[in-house]
């Protein structure tokens, strides 16, 4: 006789009702080996969530990727490719998705030791490229971008298993406080917040645009701030710096009203060993230029 | 024989075709008597044109007043009041208009010497409320504020002569550079951006939710930048602190999606030398609740 075996999701999400705040049941940091971070760098990112490391790329580096995605994005057929999403209300491009793909430079960036060395270091595994994108933040009208928790979508609608994947944000242009830099919650990404509401068919092309369903509650957001002791970090800096974040750690954005547009190469690492599953809560699967299933651990290229 | 006398509107705006950067005809201060401020911060308001002052009230002072006002817009007939502006989308209370003549705690405050003296003491002359409001910014969902010259609109639909008028913001809860605050473009206030595009009748219905009409273009932008050096002033600070700023400096706000509401009390005073005429580029004249025409002298009063 056949016996069902009940395996209970310990990152539920999309619940109906109330809203809680569950403990992480993962590491942060799986590795000890060596990499790019020192030992200081690699217990910041532990405690806080995130680390900013500045100067990672040359200026003539930074330079030769911004004219080359000024062309890439100015071609007809790069802005008419459902990767490519536009800013409601412009006809900016606000991001390309599944750019390492379709872009050569940014290809090379994905597999640079500098940036894929840190993911491999604190993940303690070969990885893989599980999203990566090009946003541009418009100078004067650019939108901001509700709390989340990155980790909450790709669980609930990417069927990612655990926490063991990371962000890589590098920075394109100067980030300052005023033109809608990345904040962080330092700590949060200890805490796993269920967010209420179930996903509808589809639910990506919205939530591209505005997050709402993968939002924390107002509630929960006061109870992470009070937890950080009520620190928002921003991440400010130059060009050619990166930021590294915590699949979990709760962020999002400010508009940009000022003069001053903000650019970034965003690369998603995840863990070879915490490939994509099924989605957790989520009827169908994304597509796949924004959650890859194709799980080839990225090589190992040094720079020039 | 009648003679036609033409005269020229220094300041002309809402004009068809290209915008145009003028210079400003008007000093910055006019008084070289004795208030609050000392001779330092004279001269770095006149430089900058906005001065920044902590704990001008005590921390006993700012509370009675935030609670008075939370009892205030709770009141029914406050929130149906059409001075009383709501936030697009939500149903909470954005502003409250002319709130120096409904509510009494507000009414003290703009007589107070430590706000008003002020006023007196950088405009040279008496003073009269041009306008006041009280402004919650709300956490998570507080909306950006476009680019503005108060006085590009004061003058064109409200028919304010010349720029001899400032803003004392009073700050009732803490600023930070996340939540939204106020940003300045120092030095604005030496040149006078012409804005495009005609009024429209009743314009300040829309233009109270949202300021398109009145906002620069973006190469004058970056340009009042570029003669700032690059820098944006962001007012950070906590509750009880002021910020003054000339009637010409530009000014706005990013979105608020922090956990944490910014609130701040508002008033307008303009020299009794100045008082409104006829819009200057505008078919009708704003309601009083937004411009007013009583230009009676506020008296002098002492706090306590």
């Amino acid at each position: 006789m056949p016996t069902a075996t009940i395996v209970s999701d310990v990152y539920p999400s999309r619940v109906q009702g109330v809203a809680s705040i569950l403990p992480r049941h993962d590491p942060v940091v799986y590795g000890s080996g060596s990499g790019p971070l020192g030992a200081g760098q690699l217990q910041s990112y532990e405690e806080r969530g995130f680390l900013q490391v500045g100067d990672v790329l040359a200026e003539d580096e930074v330079n030769a990727i911004v004219d080359d995605l000024v062309a890439f994005t100015s071609r007809p057929e790069v802005r008419a490719d459902e990767r490519t999403i536009v800013e409601p209300a412009s006809d900016e491009v606000r991001s390309v998705f599944e750019v390492h793909r379709i872009n050569e430079t940014i290809g090379r960036l994905a597999t640079d030791e500098r940036i894929a060395g840190v993911a491999r270091q604190i993940l303690g595994s070969e990885v893989y490229v599980h999203q990566s994108r090009v946003n541009f933040k418009p100078a004067f009208k650019g939108k901001e971008f509700a709390w989340h928790s990155d980790f909450e979508t790709w669980h609930a609608e990417d069927g990612m298993p655990r926490m063991r994947a990371l962000s890589i944000s590098v920075s394109l242009t100067h980030n300052f406080t005023y033109n809608g830099p990345l904040m962080l919650i330092p700590g949060s990404h200890r805490s796993f917040v269920t967010c209420v509401g179930q996903t509808p068919e589809d639910n990506y092309k919205q939530s591209l645009k505005r997050q709402d369903l993968g939002s924390p509650d107002p509630a929960s957001m006061v109870k992470l701030l009070e937890d950080a002791g009520g620190e928002i970090a921003e991440c400010t800096g130059g060009p050619g710096g990166i930021t590294v974040f915590d699949c979990n750690t709760m962020h999002g954005s400010n508009s940009n009203i000022s003069p001053i547009p903000r650019s970034n190469v965003f690369i998603v690492y995840n863990s070879v060993d915490n490939a994509l599953v099924e989605p957790f809560a989520a009827p169908t699967r994304r597509p796949e230029f924004i959650a890859a299933r194709d799980f080839t651990p990225v090589g190992r290229r040094t720079a020039k």
